[in-house]
């Protein structure tokens, strides 16, 4: 009787030693497993995970969270992500009021692990509408204040609270309904790991972890200590980054020549976290596409100035190198993610059409019985039996999705060119016709590496509607105006779909999550207008540079529209032939690796993963690399503990950091800046540096 | 039966149990035991420990070590450690040298650990010299070149060969006299732990394991990882200190202004090491000075600055807050220093007495029998019996140590003279008297902290003997070389009394020490000058301050000079009130230590330990009290593993670093600086940098 058939046939009661091998191998997979620890835990339907409770602690929090996140718009534009502290707050509120409650006799229901997902659903769909309403960028560039600033006065729009909460209603709620169809494609049959929802999962299971389970216990403990660790190295990082290029964010680890062209370990916890989640070969990729880009690409790109493209230009100018930098990197990304979305549309088509012609009712998953990517239900772990059960219990039909986003974008054709004149109707439909592909593209993409690059979708759309309209028809506005629609699809996209993934391991049921993402995202179309205006109203300055709300990106935005509607002539020299070529090789690598088959096909990097560090640099891919290493040598002295320990641990890292990011932002918001500033000089430079402070 | 009998009495036969827990303990102790694993390796006699190729070795590496000594001498003027490199090329030498002999059939005698610790200690006593012969401080000081830097042309003499070799085959054997009849104290009686000597023990042991040995095998790994993390360590460090204040060095980690109070951890794996090696008592003393002096004291003394002392004065005159510190440190370890070395040698004395009187020669250790702070001998473990046995095997007579003392300094008081004329034979006469107090001082504190002060007792020389002379009697030349002679014996004293810890756990014997020590001293006394000479006579712009070797701390030493002829008029105020303070306190708190008993007494700091940072700062406690935490955290989880293994982290933690300084000092003198300077600005001075560096 051989291994594998003994593990198929379940014990034999003749064998004794095999017996108890079985019952090893049984205790030993339930002390691995999460779910068997909650297994006597009733997971409550999707309506009862509804509770007003949730909703209140979640409208409260949004607007924590909205202030925060429009500050950091308007102050340095740089947004981190807030999924590990909503989760946490919402934990934290909800557990005082039913301890209060139950203290007091009242408590009717008790708290779940998916009314606690619920809370952080919403929480970041609302919060999400800050960054991705555009209020530090595509739509503060509309207004005359930072018309002024730029160039040109060319178009502007009178910013009012009513167009903006009407436009943001129009816009956000369809990316929503194209997330909805993805979501089993991305976290059943592509079994992405989505880093961040996977760390903010494990939080809160561990959360809500009945008291005796042993395992349990040991990665409760071990993801609280590297989260205190990496939420402590978070608060000592942040004294020394009083300034720009200063703390261990830009320290030079591999010499100041490595730093310039982004290669670098930075120091985050987050991303060595992310690392030791992703598959090795993600990271691989990662740092295949830093080495190409940053590496060879740009600095024989740069050599080039002043031939490719004009030397005088500043080094943010799309027109330089930075137009190869993101068009480059689209264009790989739209490579693989086209490739994969036709693909999983080829196939999902060929399984509906099988299911209507044999009437095969049954087939649930006409995606995952032909994808490679997918690994069969004979292999899955009880965990994941379970999981992908519950996840696919409370299916939300696919025909409600597709309706209702063919009547959102009806909705939003009629009215957007209400609102914006230059912004035509049909450009209005080649958005909405593109934009489900992107979407796919980007929540694959964020699937891979945690990174969501909704920002450079939306440049896509500035430029490509911008340069269509022209300058002459409005171009500007209309580029901007399509900048928010497209960001505001993608960036729900990969929120979104990080939050399923939470929902996923969390057992929270997906229509509840839907619901909870509709009245989320409802709050935040009128929450974050409003706190917006507040500050738009009480700071004359705002978006001044030399003030205390500079709103850097806005202007950034503006000009990069004015960039736009000159059309493909703005782009550097051969930029776009280097396009094809990334995109043809972003579909030819995928063709192979579908071709070579599994056994060799997992060792062919993703492009999507080797795009992402083209435009953001090598210093997360290096990060990442770490995580893997240590993975790695970990798994070689002991593959059971690590295989054990390693989320937990990979969950402490991404969420202490998370969490961190609340005080830093409140620190900001209160004025307290960093004391001390790290800085690397050259040695000629310090030279300089002392004589001058010597002085 | 209770559990004390049954350890005294061994196992017992009839009790099958208690055999078994007998064989146990005796095989963990085993496991434990260093000597158990070299049991079967046969130490050769002291003769045969002394090898010609040892010699050869030796005087290689000595020219190598005394050209880097002499270089940082005169560029930077700090100069590192150099036992464990002394012990580690030394291996490497002659391994390599018995290997090829053994291949070609020509090797007589192995190379055995003893032969390589009498190597290490032939270097050490041999570039101590290029050290402690002033180079770069009081010797160098005396010439043309720096008293035309100075204010003054008082008095100089003119340098050259001769007299140079003359003064330091005088001044420094007389420090290896005093040497001998501390050695037993020191190391068998106090149990001192000089950190460095015994990692390089543990190095050197560990080179020469006998294969087969299993816990020795972990020993050696440990040993081997941490070697490695520390050298690394060192090699990443580098590449940020482009300058002053660059660096890990300077990393203010506890912020700014305890930076400046040198309050910070400098990231320095040596003094972690030392500190786990280190007991408990002795990182909280030095801690406990740290705050006393740099967290109270000073920046009390500072607030009176110019009522104490002159407010225009800069931080580096002894007129200032910087008289202060060195002479309260000075006066406390005096204090401390003065009270042991009068109990030992009233016990000894004792012990004498009693031996004449009732003719018990068999008493061979007067001391440590009535020592409280000796183990009593049933107590030792099996290594410390042998090792004892071993160092108490080969006496050398007390009475040749006494007679080669006197001798020594009767021919100084008759030939010193001739060379200095400012410095008369009463002068001498004085400081031999003192010295071998203050040889006592420095070996004890050495041992307890692995700081040697000699540079300190130097200035103390300075300050008494200039003072004494006074201006017009040439008190320049003759505290200058007062400071010589004086630092030629206190630093010999910790220096070798380091090696002969060495030697004391590798199995050498004092007497096979004690002639590589006069052998390698006789040769840093003829190779140190030469070096100096070439040095000397190849750049002629030796000394000038914007050189390429400016040797810094020469004109320190002259204008030292020049206050201390001024007498103690030239103290600020209150200084000597406070050091009559300090002194008295040391004998105090020893006097309560004593009185006690060991139950309370070991809770009561050392104040010799405390006295360290009062000058040099608190930075190493604080690296010190990490490496205790680490050590206290480690025992808590895992006692036994931390016994067995601590000593190896440790010592690799400081070997790593220590041979790290050997390419440091090499890409120094090749003339290699680090490329990256990371600097540490507060905000305001950041952004002023900025400024600068943008214009």
């Amino acid at each position: 009787m051989g291994k594998n058939e003994r593990e198929d046939n379940g014990f034999d009661p003749e064998n004794h030693n095999q017996e108890e091998e079985e019952k090893k191998k049984h205790l030993k997979e339930e002390e691995l497993s999460v779910e068997r620890i909650f297994e006597n835990q009733e997971v409550p339907s999707w309506r009862k995970q509804l509770t007003v409770r949730a909703f209140v602690v979640s409208f409260v929090l949004s607007i924590l969270f909205s202030v925060i996140v429009m500050k950091l718009n308007l102050t340095t534009g740089i947004i981190p992500s807030l999924n590990v502290s909503a989760g946490l707050l919402g934990f934290f509120f909800v557990k005082t009021w039913t301890k209060l409650l139950h203290k007091s006799g009242l408590l009717r229901q008790p708290f779940t692990r998916q009314e606690n997902t619920v809370i952080q659903t919403c929480v970041v769909a609302s919060s999400g509408i800050a960054f991705s309403g555009g209020f530090g960028s595509y739509l503060f560039a509309m207004s005359e204040r930072i018309a002024k600033q730029s160039t040109d006065t060319l178009d502007f729009k009178k910013l009012s609270l009513g167009w903006i909460i009407g436009f943001l209603f129009i816009a956000s709620f369809l990316g929503l309904f194209s997330v909805v169809p993805l979501r089993k494609i991305m976290i059943i049959d592509f079994r992405l790991t989505y880093p961040s929802g996977t760390a903010t999962a494990h939080l809160i299971n561990s959360f809500h972890t009945p008291q005796g389970a042993k395992l349990a216990k040991k990665k409760v403990r071990e993801l609280g200590k590297f989260f205190t660790f990496s939420f402590l190295w978070g608060f000592f990082q942040w004294f020394y980054a009083a300034g720009d290029n200063c703390g261990f964010a830009s320290f030079p680890s591999l010499g100041l020549k490595a730093f310039d062209n982004k290669f670098f370990f930075d120091f985050s916890a987050t991303y060595v976290g992310v690392g030791m989640i992703c598959p090795y070969i993600v990271n691989i990729s990662v740092l295949l596409g830093g080495i190409i880009s940053w590496g060879l690409m740009w600095p024989l790109i740069e050599d080039r100035k002043g031939d490719w493209y004009r030397a005088d230009l500043d080094s943010g100018s799309f027109s330089g190198i930075q137009g190869y930098r993101v068009f480059i990197a689209i264009a790989m990304i739209l490579g693989d993610g086209l490739y994969n979305f036709i693909k999983v549309l080829s196939r999902t088509l060929l399984g509906l059409f099988h299911q209507f012609r044999y009437k095969d009712v049954s087939s649930e998953l006409p995606v995952a019985d032909h994808s490679s990517d997918v690994s069969s239900q004979s292999q899955l772990s009880y965990d994941d039996k379970r999981r992908t059960q519950l996840f696919l219990k409370d299916q939300i039909p696919i025909m409600f999705a597709v309706g209702g986003y063919v009547a959102i974008a009806a909705i939003s054709m009629a009215t957007l060119p209400h609102i914006f004149h230059q912004l035509k109707w049909y450009y209005i439909l080649v958005i909405y016709i593109f934009a489900p592909a992107l979407a796919f593209c980007n929540a694959y993409g964020c699937g891979l590496t945690d990174w969501s690059l909704a920002s450079t979708y939306g440049k896509l759309a500035i430029f490509t509607i911008g340069a269509w309209a022209g300058a002459a028809h409005g171009g500007v506005l209309a580029g901007l105006a399509a900048c928010g629609v497209m960001m505001n699809i993608v960036s729900t996209a990969s929120d979104l779909m990080q939050d399923f993934k939470t929902g996923y391991l969390t057992l929270a049921s997906p229509r509840s999550m839907f619901v909870s993402q509709i009245i989320g995202t409802a709050m935040g179309c009128v929450i974050s207008p409003c706190v917006f205006w507040l500050f738009y109203k009480a700071f004359d300055d705002l978006g001044q540079p030399e003030s205390q709300y500079p709103s850097p990106y806005a202007v950034v935005y503006r000009n990069m529209v004015l960039l736009g509607v000159k059309g493909f002539s703005s782009l550097p020299k051969n930029c776009l032939l280097l396009c094809c070529v990334f995109f043809s090789a972003a579909i030819l690598i995928n063709l192979i690796k579908d071709l070579v088959g599994k056994k060799w096909g997992r060792f062919i990097p993703l492009p999507m993963a080797m795009a992402i560090p083209f435009y953001i640099g090598s210093y997360f891919a290096i990060d990442m690399c770490l995580g893997s290493l240590i993975l790695f040598v970990w798994e070689k002295i002991n593959k059971a503990k690590a295989d054990a320990l390693a989320p937990a641990v990979a969950s402490g890292l991404i969420c202490g950091d998370g969490i961190w990011t609340l005080p830093a932002s409140i620190l900001a918001l209160a004025g307290v800046k960093p004391p001390i500033c790290m800085k690397f000089l050259s040695r000629g430079n310090n030279a300089k540096v002392d004589a001058f402070l010597g002085s």
